[in-house]
């Protein structure tokens, strides 16, 4: 987890391999985290498919997300923010190639254990 | 409410009197809000005191908050966040007078009704 204070641009490895991801907040009913792409797509076939819905905001750099059933990937640059509803399949196509992306994703509306 | 997606940095009202504040996701236990200042700050003496806690991430600008206790505001620059614990009273004591301060909040941690 980053510390409670700090700036979100810091500590991001820009030849990292994975995507990274580091935890903002953690608290009941809410996750907020960093994501940091430096190129990297969702593997080939692979869909997010979330019981939760999701807020993201692009700070930095660009991507390309897909909707399962659009024929076409949203293009997401500085400052795009959208709301990726539970349940809503989705995979990241692209990231940019030259500069960090950096996502802040708000994580929310979590099932409640039965 | 702004729409469900969008950019964060448009339809800011450069000229605004008073602060703007924008919701972006009004959901269980979470709120999301864009707000944007040009130039204000808190009322002489006032003091924000919420029971929930706020997170917040300054986008553009620039602006000192001040927490309760403390004896010079912590000066918030583009990609500085900063958790404000439920209970912990603190004010703004001036925002960016040259250019808007666009703040990203997330509001959660709500009391229960009893």
């Amino acid at each position: 987890m980053l510390t409670a204070a700090g700036n979100i641009f810091e500590h991001v490895l820009r030849d990292a391999v994975d995507e990274e991801f580091a935890e903002l907040v953690a608290a009941e009913g809410v996750r907020i985290e960093r994501i940091a792409s430096t190129g990297q797509a969702s593997p080939p076939g692979f869909w997010y498919d979330q019981e939760w819905s999701e807020w993201v905001l692009l700070l930095s750099g660009s991507a390309g997300l897909l909707f399962e059933g659009e024929s076409t990937p949203r293009e997401l640059k500085r400052g795009d923010y959208l709301l990726i509803p539970a349940g809503r399949r989705h995979r990241v196509e692209w990231t940019d190639a030259t500069e960090p992306t950096i996502w802040l994703a708000v994580h929310y509306g979590f099932v409640a254990p039965p």
